[in-house]
């Protein structure tokens, strides 16, 4: 795995490689004890570090994980530039989907959100950590499907609603078919929900019987058949 | 709050009071005491009975959670038809949205989807007793739309598919939004994302310009616009 920021390391003091090996210890901590196993002792012995090493960074076990599924998800979530809107969605929808495979980011992301239901500090914490950071992916993949003419410009709207509303919605059906129902993604299905999220239900081929035409208005994979709308 | 099942309570023993106690108190002493500090001898003690009972009903914790939140999730998720797929779909999304602003109900939801990151057999317990079951929403909302005309007929095509994504769309959308974004949801955003999940977001009015026409083929709230495509 690479260091989550290795822009950031130059000249930094050698504790940010103490950080890292606490955040690696504290991710695997948790998936073999449990968050209510997880103890800040059990985290410095596994790092190989002072216990006064933790506490002097993270106050208590909440904040710890939070920075320890930030540091993942910070590593490991990016958008490559597929070509198109669609093809970028459909990505990122099978990238975050891999990436829960792993117990350490599904272990880890669900039980910092369920001990948030319990504690609003937590709750704020999670929001700007990973939240908050985290909707780089829809800002960045909406700014380049601009780019190409697929979305309209903003036009002066602020774009915060409908940034918020996308990554509710991309992150949230991950998560749930995922973890929730339990099942895999696997491209069929990332390629019906970004239809879905493109065209919306009422366009859905799903559904569609024989003699239902799709409006070739909102259809095709081809930017160019929505130049003239942006 | 009404007994979950009241139909199927003619001739059952008492028991049924019981258990529906023992649910009513493991719901409570999840939000008191967390995942960790919930025992089976504390919700037996507040329910007022043996802790016997609890176990002749429930091997474990975990088997007792997931009954606890399927009750109050068939006692409190409906589906009143509110005379256009539109209305129902935001509907339903303002009332899941509002039962996961109880502590019960999503402190109970979010601890067995997090203890499910580690442990298979509850994740599959999870999806038996409230993915297939709470679908029925969807099969509900979906089946109407089509006799409205709003949706085309299955026409011998397998719905399953398409009722999971929905399904998984849905839920995520609201429990991310509101776990884990912690973001409120108000009829503004149910009616933003319904919008979404009918029109696409190639259709989405929200990054709109003033230039930008909407596609007609695809738009409008009213149902016999989409007729001539069912």
């Amino acid at each position: 795995m690479r260091p989550p920021t290795p822009g950031k390391r130059t000249g930094r003091p050698r504790s940010t490689d103490a950080d890292r090996a606490i955040l690696d210890a504290a991710r695997a901590a948790l998936v073999e004890l449990g968050w209510s196993g997880l103890s800040m002792g059990d985290v410095a012995a596994r790092a190989g570090v002072a216990k006064t090493t933790v506490y002097r960074r993270w106050a208590n076990k909440s904040d710890l994980v939070v920075d320890a599924v930030t540091a993942l998800l910070d590593d490991q979530l990016e958008l490559p530039d597929l070509g198109s809107l669609r093809a970028d969605i459909e990505g990122v929808v099978q990238h975050f989907a891999a990436l829960l495979g792993h117990p350490e980011a599904k272990t880890g992301l669900m039980a910092i959100i369920a001990e948030a239901t319990r504690d609003d500090a937590l709750r704020s914490r999670i929001r700007h950590a990973i939240v908050d950071r985290q909707k780089r992916l829809v800002i960045e993949g909406r700014t380049r499907a601009q780019h190409r003419g697929e979305l309209p410009p903003d036009n002066g709207a602020h774009p915060g609603p409908q940034v918020d509303l996308i990554f509710d919605t991309i992150a949230g059906a991950v998560v749930h078919r995922t973890l929730v129902s339990g099942e895999p993604i696997d491209a069929a299905w990332a390629h019906r929900f970004t239809e879905l999220l493109l065209d919306g239900l009422l366009a859905f081929p799903g559904t569609a019987g024989p003699g239902m035409p799709s409006p070739p208005s909102v259809r095709g994979a081809d930017p160019s058949s929505n130049a003239g709308r942006a």
